[in-house]
């Protein structure tokens, strides 16, 4: 089938590549006129016959909302929209009514699989009715890993989203999980080699995984990560997912404290702990550190 | 080689039938005579030919100690014991030193597998002197899964059960986002089919994991785990891990959270949030709930 | 000086109440005919002379938008809004701009005091232009506590309900410090009388407060508060807390888990547990309980 | 009375003026001669009219059980023990089975009143048999401060100090609170002036406390606490509450919490934080920052 495809960045680029291999027409557009296919928008729907479908795979927020602007103005009835971005899934049910409005469908996917994605396949959650996602199948099927596994249709427009964010956030629950035991067999002084005690965790344990498998690798690059700060960034998807659960009011303790331990990781100093610091000088006359 | 081994259980027993089936000779006791091949420690003991190496699988605590404080008597200078049960870093330390003084060698091994362990294998993890576990070494290779990893040699008496204490406080946490993500998704209205999202997860996603198909395993039973109670059993290990953590000024935030959500999902009510209801209704005249 | 007051329930009842015994004219206008000075908000407003002040109280959302949008079409340029409710400081930014297009004033005030604000006083927490709040001022006075504290300018509009909605984090975190300690003296057998360790706990402690009183109270009314359940709703100042941290990086992990374990008291089973119960199942073969 | 008081430090020297202004006779021993009235444990005895009472005032565990060794030696029967000091309640329990073994009764005393105990009075929270705290009971009145409130026998040996450790636990989780609340005040843009909303609250609101008028004072004198570093020491106590609570398998979500954080804010980089930029890195190339 052909796709258009706005946004040729790490991820979109990778993308276009692996849904070519699967012998479809892929016509990419992209600011950056080095790697894109066609030089705007007008001349991406151009190349494309009736009924189209539209990929957009650009950064969540302002800069996914002008491009579906523009395509509601430059697609025809029939045609469908996939924003594969990280958008939240709100931002899904209003572009759906907006382009909906237009006769034009919307499917939005979330997709999981970073640089490994080319080559393993990225896994796929995505929403919107059946008809549009139809529409979509076979370059979600040139995406999706090898096997049985690895794509959704988890539901109405937003559903895809969803699941995405909260697959992002159980990624952060895991993460800071092998995060706090490494440090702490760090800090122990019982086991010596702790990168070997991880190595071994890879076959026969409860925990095996292919993060695991990763943090395996780093360590085999940086024993002790002695190159690296303690200091994370988190996107979007982590902080959504802790306000669905207030919406939804489920106690999200695990995967909290793994937001807020990455909050705290890009503090130079921590302003609440010097209130701490404070107040235990004002009661009990205990030594503090001045600057 | 020939094994002594303490304790027939359901851990146990599976792990007499893997060592045998890699050609070793096991003498197994328990106290249930249904399944042992002798009927006490003492003709266990007698059965080996020194120097032997004698396996303890029984309960961590009281049970292991006994049963370390009988077989100091019964063996001899040269022979190994190992602890493979589920005991306490600290309770190896002390074991090791009791053997010492009487010429036996101790080795500790932290075990993971669970019922999967007889086909799949035991990841192991063991601790003590180098010559003590050499000794050991062909029962680790015949428990072991099969490929290059699932055993390691983590350190001095006790390295092997603290790095097994740090794998189920690991275990823990990631129990915990599996579980918390799968509650926002069934409880938010935006993903139709949770079990096909989780289902999806196992190829191509950050977060594939055993654990991962384990949990679409128990979702194909019972799709909303409607049968089942939220209540779950916490063994020492996380305790222990999270005590650990304190004594090393190490900050377990999600694991610590996942143990605490263990032990409240085994109170009927709360008292702490009846404290928070009846300061409420102090303050505010909020409503409160009387039984 | 007039004041119009729209909204006349528990807490607006008594400060009518409270701004009369200071001298001032209150009219007062409720759905509840019963407690109405005035039938309606043109009454209301009719009776007031110019330039006007309105404070409305009333629950947050709609309630107080739909008062608002009323009072914009009945209200002249030089008239003052005051919302005094537990509007999200989000909507006061709104609703200043909306009323400012009309040029009539906008004050938010954040009222903290419960039942015994009458008699003692109510705390205030308020934003706004200073020419707005200075109209407001001798309604402040009057609703304040005795004494040089009890109410701020906090800031620009919405200041006040900002300043509010955090008090109201504080508030959870202190009422979960004080419950979370109470249930661990109830529960270890070391003190035998937990209600006598509070009451002495009054004088001389870092840790006495309004707060410890009311936990006092609570106890002398049931000394294991055996007549309640350990159920407590939540307002919306707690979830708008922990949303406004995720918007500035902050990590709060105190406050959030106060908010939590309220999200987790009105479960009547734990879906989450439910994971974790299945999960052991799978892997360990535990006992599960079985509904 | 007369009572013999071990250890003039900055708490055991005030205590020792607030007794004698209540007209007891006190012998007060230090290592330090500047401060002591007499130049040894034997010296201190031999002043002391039979039945004598002892009062410990030196730190927790080696020093306190060498005291307490010694005075077991030079006490007689009929004698009382009292460790005011900040002992874990275990330790209580197994010194006063050491001195009982001699006839010597033992009582413990957690104390709270940091340097404004002298002129307030300190709260105390005791334990042991009705008949030694009887003999210690005008001691107890002399420290204690002015009010019903104040003093506590809390139970048996072990309760004075199990009292204090929740105590303790507690006092985290409100300066937790506080100092969360602060930060965020201080990081959103709503509030113009932090300190005078603190300062607001200390009437009429539900958050009032004696904490809250010492963290006013800490805004008095360094507005935004720019002079601190955000480093806090945390005493054993806070460590001991969540050991007990693990023993009791209570949930402390915010007492923990407030434990850790001062964990994280005495680490230079945080481990944890480490890993999990390593595992960003590895799974989806982001950006980590290299040292």
């Amino acid at each position: 089938m052909e796709l258009g495809l706005v946004g040729l960045g790490k991820m979109g680029g990778n993308m276009r590549e692996r849904i070519r291999r699967a012998g479809h027409t892929v016509v990419g557009y992209d600011r950056n006129p080095e790697v894109a296919d066609v030089h705007s928008l007008e001349e991406l729907v151009g190349k494309l016959s009736a009924p189209r479908v539209v990929w957009v795979m650009v950064p969540a927020g302002e800069p996914t909302q002008s491009t579906v602007d523009q395509l509601a103005e430059l697609l025809e009835p029939g045609d469908v929209v996939v924003d594969g971005g990280n958008s939240r899934w709100t931002d899904d049910e209003k572009h759906a009514g907006e382009l909906a409005a237009k006769g034009i469908g919307f499917v939005d996917c979330g997709v999981s699989g970073g640089v490994w994605g080319l080559e393993n396949g990225y896994a796929l959650m995505y929403g919107g009715d059946a008809e549009h996602v139809a529409r979509v199948q076979p370059v979600f099927d040139a995406l999706k890993p090898e096997g049985d596994f690895g794509s959704v249709h988890a539901g109405k427009a937003g559903a895809g989203h969803f699941a995405k964010m909260v697959h992002n956030g159980i990624e952060y629950a895991m993460m800071q999980a092998y995060a706090e035991g490494w440090e702490l067999l760090e800090k122990a002084d019982s086991v010596t080699d702790v990168r070997e005690v991880f190595r071994s965790w890879q076959e026969g344990t409860v925990i095996r995984s292919w993060l695991l498998d990763l943090a395996v690798n780093a360590l085999d690059e940086d024993e002790h990560l002695d190159g690296l700060r303690g200091y994370a960034q988190d996107s979007g998807e982590g902080r959504w997912t802790v306000e669905a659960a207030i919406d939804n009011a489920v106690p999200l303790p695990a995967i909290t404290a793994s937001l807020f331990a990455r909050f705290a990781s890009r503090q130079e100093d921590s302003p609440q702990m010097k209130m701490i610091a404070a107040l235990r000088n004002q009661f009990g006359g205990h030594a503090v550190e001045k600057k």
